[in-house]
């Protein structure tokens, strides 16, 4: 996590959501390459992409979509609108969370609570059951409420942050566990400049950002089609708002499958003629390495018969 | 129409349903290249399309569809079973008819009539009118009708034919333009051999023969789909059973356009990985040469400029 | 099968496509209820219905499918534009064709073939392959083709006809099955007046005619559509021409379930709002009382389901 | 905005997210039956709805969607998890954002900036031009940003918040429209307990929150073909992760129309047949009034035509 000056050249830089103790330093730590490495802590997504597309950092881990608080939207608008980067990887991160406060706090004493907005998201059965009179005060991040609470800048009684928050700073541990969800989990991507896609792997997803064409009704059933009819499941679908007007959005999508499968080709070809305001963010392999299932009849073979049989019939061959 | 059999080498041979007056004589005589040529007439569609495949005519003129009684069956279940064959023009006969009958005869001695059973379904309403209590004997071609009451192997006491009868033969005029729709029309196409598919003309027409994937529940929408998502619009739509059982059908297709637009032969691809029974009878040009007419999204340039963005992805550039 | 003068005022009248001997009859010999009533034979399919609408009938047997020869068009024309009647029942015979002549012929003796159109065609491969130098002369019926020759009123050597008629003439018989389908089947439907439709059975089936809005791409596909989004299946989708113009069309449905099963009725009334020219031709059991199928969420507890909690809404209720 | 004690009873009692100053606040003056009565300030969406189903509160205005940042995912999720809520009306308030902070600071001094989320992510290109090297402080509303600054309990330089801020409080500008997109409006709905809905106006917005049935691959095609197959327009869609695992998501669904039309009710019962795990949020005139406009196949008298339809076929009229 230190550089060495000395071979600073040689080594590769990541940059990431900081301080150390965030969940995205966990998700970075998941990288194998990364390892021994250069890791960049920044303040927000846009420093992390600008530390990419500015050629600072090789690559930057983002926080891309949470399964209680939904889509990361600011990480979601970047990979929108900053041009020429590449998803190259895909990390899950476990979420848990406690409740901290200075040493000889007691859980009756809480009222005002430091929290990150999505943390705070995340814990709110617990709260309503347990302390339902607390007010929230935001915190930049989820190692920044409780330092908060230690340094004095905060006048929060306690605050929610990783478990991991315990090894390195004294605390007193008021609650464990008090996520509302024991299965919460953050997703995260690795983005590096514009490349050619890896090879497949056949655990395999591609992301994607689409605007809708204009004066087109029906045209997110038509986008939707594009994926249905080649026998590609969609794993995320989202909305975002293009931004100059109420009622235009745009769509986060991740696909099974990889930009070098005939399918996928097939299909965002399609799209790209339905909409030429698509963006390709990536093939990278999925985080929990599940081998994609699509019906047989969209396999590459398939693809290629049909090829071949077009070709003879421009040639005049017979059928047979 | 007769062949100087000193040269018959260097002709070319045309088969049709004969005799001279048909219909279908009718439509051959459209054909600028079968001017001067042998003419063949022979006695069903399958004779026709068998001097076809065996290589003893060079193409075959067959009708194909009628504007009041719908496809003609043989026709269509011909061109689904024999293969090698190819589709290289279509043709449109105005269709009337008269009721003729032997010299002397006068309408109301009329009980039974002799029609070749397309015929007859045309011209229903004005028999149910004016004959109201005739019987149906179905003849073999609209001319055969006629020369049966003339050579007396028929005992029909009149004959549905076409008005051109009159010029070939003695018979009494009984009534005029007997058909139910004044505007009828029968369509024809000429069948060669296997061939590349003739150049574009913008005004173009493909037909193909589709058989739906069995168990595979919205198989007719999934196909009706590849047309639809590829703004081509289908000017026949005919289902014909397998005939292996009931409730199995093909279907026969004719679209708007030709295997050379991109969005055609994008169409066949599709249509080829859904159900590898898809026939392709041909791309020629339509008998009205009514230019086709299709949604900018589709055209020829949106299908290049996609796939030179899809290799732009592959090779890694970043998208502008 | 005559008529006793004195109580014919009690009995019901049946119309069919006689004379005795024809597969019609066979049809109308599988109806209970028409045991010992009176069996009118009429010459065609028009007559028939036309004895319902006028009341000399009380229903009309027609062959409305082959499984080979497909769609029989002029009785699906009948039903498209003869308004106020209605199918009750469906029947299926087996079809089997043999080949007749006058005694002392032998097979090598025969040229010319007289056959009822739909039965020839569904004897060509057999007729291909054992008597390939043949002519066909169409007859008016299967049973028509074999007195006309032995009458004499057809030059013919040989007539298709069904296997009951060598229990009624003396004919020689030069080949046995000669059907190209062993399977052959031919479905007729009884047809009555306008009344309401027979309790549902679990395995019934629906007759429609629809003719589709103009002026309405993806018109075809929208109309699939209502069957599709409520879960039914189509047994039968045959295109006929209006008769206007080429090109325009209106579709023979048949579907599975009654339109007393909820997600029928809701089907017609989609279909009905998309198209006004929607015609309902009855709902009636399947002939081969096979319970219909359907996902679970088409049943009707689903739909009443749903209209209990669209009530709750507009009456203020809480969701539960 | 004050309340008089005497006649409390009477009044009716509306919960906002306050203090004083915040666009929530601005939403509610536009509601003229809230005028004169008691406007209860609160802290957070929870709180809000929470007044409202204990009867605290007639109704609670919360923000629901902003035009830069998209839905607001706490207020999405507690109208999908909360029950006995109704949304009867929609309000508009443009947002721009003004960069404050105490007397005397000039930009140049700014390091550290306390800012709503939503307000940051509204201004975030503004900040990347002019303090490239800021730091963020999440603030719990648009005011409490800014008056974190003058009370001493943030340590920020400045604060993102309202123009309004400056009527009340003394506070140095330090710039004016710093927000990205000059027509930002955010979307706020008035909430009120489950109640008949109001009639329909012409102009109306039906909101749902749709779960998709699971093992149902294609269910959001689905889903909006309930929608699309009755010429009912979609003006939100947003996709919210259930929360129980990554890739399930419920959807945030604003259409065109009110359940009151026979277009809606018909979607409706189609919408709840595929999903049991629909709920209604409500149908209310839209904030800007615009007449909704749809294709007249899908009007009331055509409902009404097509039931009339039907309930002859089931007494057995003749069709005409």
């Amino acid at each position: 996590m230190t550089s060495d000056i000395w071979d600073a050249e040689a080594r590769r830089t990541y940059s990431y959501l900081g301080p150390a103790g965030t969940f995205t330093e966990a998700a970075l730590a998941q990288v194998p390459e990364a390892r021994g490495q250069i890791w960049h802590s920044v303040r927000n997504v846009a420093e992390a992409l600008a530390d990419v597309t500015a050629g600072r950092s090789d690559a930057a881990m983002i926080a891309i979509e949470n399964s209680v608080d939904g889509g990361v939207s600011t990480a979601q608008d970047a990979l929108a609108t900053v041009p020429g980067l590449r998803i190259v990887g895909e990390y899950l991160v476990p979420v848990s969370f406690v409740l901290v406060a200075k040493p000889g706090t007691r859980l009756e004493d809480v009222s005002l609570i430091a929290a990150h907005p999505v943390a705070y998201a995340q814990c709110l059965q617990w709260l309503g059951a347990n302390l339902p009179a607390h007010a929230h005060v935001p915190a930049a991040s989820n190692v920044a409420s409780a330092l908060g609470i230690l340094d004095g800048t905060s006048d929060a009684d306690a605050a929610i942050a990783p478990p991991g928050i315990l090894d390195h700073h004294e605390l007193e541990l008021l609650a464990e566990d008090i996520g509302d969800n024991p299965n919460a989990v953050t997703r995260f991507v690795l983005v590096s400049k514009s490349a050619p896609p890896q090879s497949p792997t056949g655990a395999d997803k591609t992301s994607l950002i689409v605007e809708l064409p204009e004066d087109h009704p029906g045209a997110l059933l038509d986008m939707l089609e594009q994926f249905a009819t080649r026998g590609i499941n969609l794993s995320l679908l989202a909305s975002r708002p293009i931004g100059d007007e109420l009622g235009r959005y745009r769509f986060v999508v991740d696909a099974d499958g990889h930009v070098r499968d005939e399918r996928m080709a097939d299909a965002l070809l399609g799209l790209r003629r339905f909409s030429p305001k698509v963006t390709f963010l990536g093939s990278y392999p999925r985080a929990d390495r599940a081998i994609v299932r699509y019906p047989q009849r969209y396999s590459d073979d398939v693809f290629v018969e049909a090829r071949d049989w077009l070709r003879g019939i421009l040639s005049g061959e017979p059928e047979v």
